[in-house]
């Protein structure tokens, strides 16, 4: 393990966070909130920790995938433990756990929060806590744009460690600019969301907190009522954003250059939008008799599914009321997750597609034995590592979610809440059902299940692997002595 | 696809039917029941059905492994719906979607019941009943012994579509005389559960029905209370009982040719007893506060490990009034089942083990990318061929499930119901939670949710396949003309 370079990066991370810190600040000198101070402060330090640490430089700069993985997860935890002090330190959230938790959410675009009364907090941290969702959205890319220069090109492990679905085998400067190229169609498809959010009457600072929370599917609101009391011609925009934000981003890539054919022939963004519009179609049928009209039927399955699917976790109304039916198709879909390559959270599209696609093949080669079927994606054979990848994914993911729900049974609420809570915070989505429902929160847990729901957030972003890394005995053996060492 | 076989094969199974008959008949004539008469009278219109299809011989009696399924499948159902016209003619269960899902919960070793009053049923009725579990429970063995004359060998796979886990890959003269063992091995152990229940107490029609309903790991109870209400003796003879029936059959027969170190070497009874043994202890200091003494609290969570772990169902407390936390451990103990090759149901535990040695073992990959583990069970490696039908066996369990779960939720019910209605059948548990809990019933679903349900219950017992097979228009594409054809 080469434990200098990790320790490298971390710190180029927290400077980094310094830099985001103005954000905040900016905003409370805006608002001349006094929260502004300790932002500005945390803004000075942390960029000065964050260039001590990296004044000192590894003789190796070279990570495997190990390595990769163990320094995206510590990234992601250190951010966020940084991420939570300001909270901390203005009292907003006093309690560190509460403040993690919150904060966790945030960067791994969860939306579940524990603030009983969001509307409390100062503009300062309530823009924070939904930057912290455009951040995270994106990713490790924002980071390996940083980080590239640090290392001789030998970073394409940490993104492997992070991308969802098929992997990435780039060179370095293809990388680079692929890279950047996600992050030019991110930002401007959030300046075009705010724009559109602002025509559609929406106040500055709800128009930048809502696009920051749709573009990451992070789903903090900055309203009790989340999303709820806007208008309906915002809510249908938020709406057709979530879901643009869900669907891969290379296919905005393949539109970029004109690749209009490629694009719009990809298998798993069909699936996503039949899955989309099977679901809105099922569930209007079903919550009908409980709404105004057709329309606000439509209005809100339309955003409720796509919020869902998306796991950003936005809500117009609380679907915990809805029929069993639509609960169920609910919580179904908050496995499902958007597709790989978004900003959305879950199992992913892709992963669903290859799994019934196995199911189909075996079904087949029940029948006729001897005919040998390759699964194919967009016309391409998907090859046996990815296969392998994709079934051990399902298991990985089934355990992780087993424990937690057993070690979260141990505070003894209702088996929905239990369930879901479990369901929404290793998928990303929000809130759950019952008592973690849209119009509830998280605060009731104990503080051990906090840390329990903060890990599933984490696995859930990380896709699983690097956070169980960090539970591996093999990677920490003689830490300190290799650190010495200098590898 | 010969049909003629698969019919012939049919004829066979309804033949077997009417002798079967002869038990409750003969209970009636014992308890002086005018049932007795519907029974003798199914007895013997059966037989004669039976014999008359058999007259026809097929000219070609080779099956292959989609005719052995199919065959399986249907010898399944239409066992089921004969077992199933007694109760209706005798107007104890007057609606036959009510009487079907009591025979094929028989059959399937299920025990979930729609009778409310389970008291009120004749004493013929009652030991029908019972005795399904039973024939179920050995499932095709008792068919193959029938069966194997009939065919040139060929049948060997009929029993590859039914038995779970490893293949069988015997020669025929050795399948027989397994299919023979297990077979008496099965009938001592059913007839030792008697003699040491009427020790405890219990009156001979009690014993009688208590054991075909563990043998067969089924769970009909001939009282409202369950086994509630019986001795603490005779509760401590069923939970050893239930565990036994839940090993490999294997098991049982290296001990009877006295290789007792490769009996007891099996890492798939250490794991099922190690999951029992965790499991008792965790609840049993779960629900230590609701119990008289530490004796009750053993007492009765060990009864319902083993009751829920053996997918057997019986229960001596309405453990749906337990905390949270016992009643996710038996929701898990739902999924898990007991060993391959014994009587239970569910995922079983050799699939589990597969299951978590590929998610280790890609961790492993993960950490030391060159070394190349091959997955290992009772030191022997697992090919390939098994761990693809372990993946696919998940998967098709989730499809199953989902689309199980997404059609049950259309009845309305709360989420634990519908989501533990699915579980218990499908694992062919028996009770679930909530209004689907020990102390209830499933009369309250629409006759739609009863039938996806008995499919449920059905797939479950035959490892999905076989029942998925019948949905496939490839297999009665012709189904006519073949007939005439004489395949």
């Amino acid at each position: 393990m080469n434990f200098r370079m990790i320790v490298h990066i971390v710190g180029h991370i927290i400077r980094i966070e310094g830099l985001l810190f103005l954000i905040p600040s900016i905003t409370a000198l805006v608002y001349n909130e006094s929260e502004g101070f300790i932002y500005a402060i945390m803004a000075v330090a942390l960029f000065a920790l964050g260039s001590i640490i990296n004044f000192f430089k590894p003789k190796n700069n070279t990570l495997y995938i190990k390595e990769g993985c163990v320094a995206t997860a510590l990234c992601w935890i250190f951010l966020s433990i940084f991420g939570a002090l300001p909270l901390v330190f203005a009292g907003e959230i006093p309690s560190f756990t509460n403040a993690m938790f919150e904060i966790v959410s945030g960067f791994t675009t969860t939306g579940s929060s524990i603030l009983e009364d969001v509307e409390a907090l100062s503009h300062a941290s309530l823009i924070w806590r939904s930057f912290t969702h455009w951040v995270g959205g994106m990713g490790i890319l924002i980071f390996l744009l940083a980080v590239i220069p640090l290392t001789g090109g030998s970073n394409v492990n940490l993104m492997k460690a992070e991308s969802p679905g098929p992997q990435v085998e780039k060179s370095l400067p293809q990388l680079k600019q692929t890279a950047l190229l996600l992050y030019v169609i991110y930002s401007v498809l959030t300046a075009l969301e705010f724009i559109i959010l602002l025509i559609t009457g929406l106040p500055v600072f709800d128009s930048i907190c809502m696009t920051f929370g749709t573009a990451g599917t992070g789903g903090f609101g900055i309203l009790n009522t989340s999303v709820g009391s806007y208008p309906v011609a915002s809510q249908w925009v938020i709406t057709i954003f979530m879901l643009l934000f869900g669907v891969t981003f290379d296919a905005y890539v393949l539109i970029l250059f004109r690749r209009f054919k490629k694009a719009f022939s990809k298998e798993e963004i069909w699936t996503y939008f039949g899955i989309v519009l099977a679901a809105i179609i099922v569930i209007t049928i079903n919550i009908y008799s409980m709404c105004e009209s057709l329309f606000d039927a439509i209005t809100k399955s339309s955003f409720q599914v796509a919020s869902i699917m998306t796991t950003t976790g936005y809500s117009t109304t609380d679907f915990n009321a809805w029929p069993t039916f639509s609960r169920v198709l609910l919580v179904l879909l908050m496995f499902c997750g958007g597709c790989a390559g978004s900003t959305a959270g879950g199992i992913k599209v892709s992963r669903i597609c290859i799994g019934v696609k196995m199911f189909l093949r075996e079904a087949n080669s029940f029948l006729r034995p001897r005919e040998v079927k390759s699964i194919k994606m967009d016309r391409q054979t998907v090859d046996s590592k990815t296969l392998r990848g994709t079934a051990i994914y399902f298991v990985s993911y089934a355990t992780v979610f087993i424990v937690s729900l057993i070690l979260i049974a141990l505070d003894g609420h209702d088996l929905v809440t239990t369930f879901t809570s479990v369901v929404a915070t290793f998928n990303n989505i929000g809130p759950g059902l019952d008592m973690v429902g849209p119009t509830a929160n998280f605060s009731f847990f104990s503080i051990p299940c906090k840390w329990v729901l903060i890990f599933d957030m984490l696995a859930g972003r990380l896709e699983i692997f690097p956070m169980l890394m960090l539970f591996h005995p093999s990677i920490w053996k003689g830490t300190f002595v290799k650190y010495r060492k200098g590898y």
